[in-house]
């Protein structure tokens, strides 16, 4: 049984004048977060001010790594080679990496953005060009990915540890993948019912599926809320005060991994 | 009397399909490679292969940070603020930093490029805008400047070495600033007079100014050559060469500042 | 006495995942739409979206070119050449016209942003620039322009129609200009005021200055709301209505130019 | 027999200080120029700079749209949806048709680049999104594609007027398609071979494929070369010579489809 979590979010998502997020405000009730680096959001001026934002609250931070696709956000799937999406990795966890030092924090971890992520999870070759690139600056960062994916194997693979994550308000198929966005009932709105969900995952390693069904999630490290939704600050604060009261503990995945 | 000299040049500007320079060919004749971040040009793949070439050919890698301006190349004025201009320089900074770490290599340098290190000779507050972003990553990090101007300044205020630069090619004016690149007669194109000069320019920190004058341009610790030029593999050879013959050592700044 | 004003507001200014302003809502108070073009804001989805927005509102289309500054939404002075800003305005305007036409409207005015804007009012090579840029695709488009400005003047010597802009919601100084948004008192927040101040300087060509004397701004055509803040919508109707009341017939400066 | 044909190269594709190509040598040996709108390559300076070189050669002028990938040049693919791919068309192909109106030119075609081109080829849905771009600007348009792609199909369906593009220099797979760059003996290196290959196929519709068994491709009505390699001036040259010593017309394809 597990008695610690990690609340991580991706954060630094606004872009000069185009804000998104609220950011300031959900700090509070995260451990982690997850940093976007430029390359689908996140200026120069954007990544130092979540850095210090961070580093107020006490948040670790990471680094949130994207495709080059700022018109789309990172949310679109781009077939790169190896030697790109290495690359592109070794670039934007730099710039996150020295925005942490700048405030004399050292990065925590890195989570791919998007249709990075959701591709990686099923590609073991671009699973493993992500887990290079990560390794050739630091093997001593955790990368963030879903507990059966290519991505946390390669990670693994290659020497990095991996911080198993669960979604707390996304419901699951019966196989353990996300319930695809374009379905309806894909997304859970009730936070009395995603946090006592969220408890038994950490607890029991067990949710209900999308069927209802007791689904075996394995063991699961950090719980990631999303920071864009206008509910997000209540879902955070719930999931955290739901943590607390169930005896386990909140903090940065660095600290017990 | 110095007896020791960097020869460095600006490297990586290459972006994608778009190729620019002669950087291969060039690596043998330098101590010093000031590498494009991304902003005037430098993808993370460009980054990477300059890195490792500078590796193998034992050249000291140096941050060579731009505007945003890849449609312009870096070389258009644009008006930032200084939150902004100390960001920018961070996240440049850091990116190159990280693949230096990547081969095991670590950041020797920092030079401002185009219009952003033309505007900081002259502008103090940008300058301590470039110098705070350099020293808020590492304070051990030297900073490109010519003899008299205010980035020089503001680097050494801000507690960062600084080398001071000669243009090899360039024509001086009487109060030391260089020949604006509009007039005729601002480029040396003869490289046996280019080398006398710098070697001039070294031992005794005099060179002619545009009207054949003496001027004392004080201690030269690098000189810069320019790597876009058909011609600037063969001029970067002469001088190295020439150095040598007069018995000057060559070798990265950081080795003798 | 002038008895027909212009409402125009600049739109389409959201990116992507970045959503900025409250398009849809503001329409119908506006009869004029100066639509960003890529540069500072609006991918291409925004730009067709905001067209169809404007025709299905009965709202004129005019261009809204910028400088090519996402990052600082072009707020941010560059310098550029003559030749980089009059092609920069061609892509623009003909990007948007293409999106006018394919919904089969006619492209009605072009309106330069931000940064580009305030340096043309007052510099008359960067204006001609602009103006020529304009009167190479069509001579009979409108360009929006402070009355007393540079901009004018250029696009009238080149031939082109030229809308005397007034900005309701802004403090003048007593030589016409605006009072930089850096001063408190700059921006005037009371609707009764603006729409008070906005009746008198379409009937009369004259508003209270920052000193509250009497400023003639000659005549206006064209008054601007912005569209980002929270409160335009109220103050775009308040706008409306007054001018309605006042007997001043609201339409696209284009009918009555 | 056909007695007719156009020579088509993809121009315009420097960036800024970027050069990439030999536009004005290549000029005078083709009949239709595909010109980059600013996604993969192609600033406006480039634009108005290749538009004004076509003009002075009685060379049309086509727009050469491509997915928004300055860094891969457009060669990678991207996962779309129909309005990104439809308003980046009409985005691209309006910015092109601007600069052609600006010297008094008009738009004949549109050639969709690199990824685009090869994904649309196999894809009905992304071809109908190009078409219906296309095709909200112009009805007019002619669009270039392979005969017997899906690019073509949807192309007709939508009301556009196709002309089919054969690669002179490339080998052909027995079913038609093009053999990828990826293997040895795709790309056909001896001009004279070429020259007799091109003739062959706008004569007869007939080529030898990669295993030299004669191969059915139809009617050719354009015949594309490249103008980045350092040959591709010398080829352009041969084939115009080869085809007006074998009696084929050499004129833009606008001129007799």
């Amino acid at each position: 049984m597990n008695t610690r979590i990690d609340i991580n979010c991706d954060l630094g998502e606004s872009y000069g004048a185009f804000r998104i997020g609220n950011d300031a405000r959900i700090m509070p009730y995260i451990t982690s977060a997850s940093i976007a680096c430029g390359f689908h959001a996140g200026d120069p001026i954007t990544m130092a001010q979540t850095v210090h934002l961070a580093k107020k609250s006490n948040v670790a931070i990471g680094a949130h790594p994207s495709f080059p696709d700022l018109m789309g956000f990172g949310r679109r799937e781009m077939q790169l080679t190896s030697e790109e999406v290495k690359n592109y990795i070794i670039y934007q966890v730099s710039a996150v990496a020295g925005f942490a030092e700048a405030v004399g924090m050292r990065l925590q971890h890195v989570k791919p953005h998007g249709a990075l992520y959701n591709m990686a999870a099923e590609d073991g070759r671009l699973s493993m060009a992500i887990a290079k690139g990560i390794h050739a600056l630091r093997d001593d960062l955790i990368v963030f990915a879903p507990r059966k994916s290519e991505l946390a194997k390669a990670a693994t693979r290659t020497g990095l540890r991996v911080a198993y994550e669960f979604f707390a308000d996304r419901a699951y198929n019966p196989d353990g993948t996300l319930v695809s966005r374009k379905h309806a009932n894909s997304l859970l709105q009730e936070p009395r019912q995603v946090v006592q969900r969220a408890i038994e995952a950490v607890v029991d390693g067990i949710v209900p599926d999308i069927n209802g069904k007791a689904l075996d999630i394995g063991e699961v490290q950090t719980v990631c809320v999303h920071g864009d939704a206008s509910s997000a600050v209540k879902l955070a604060a719930a999931l955290k005060a739901g943590f607390v009261k169930a005896d386990i503990t909140v903090s940065p995945i660095g600290s017990f991994i």
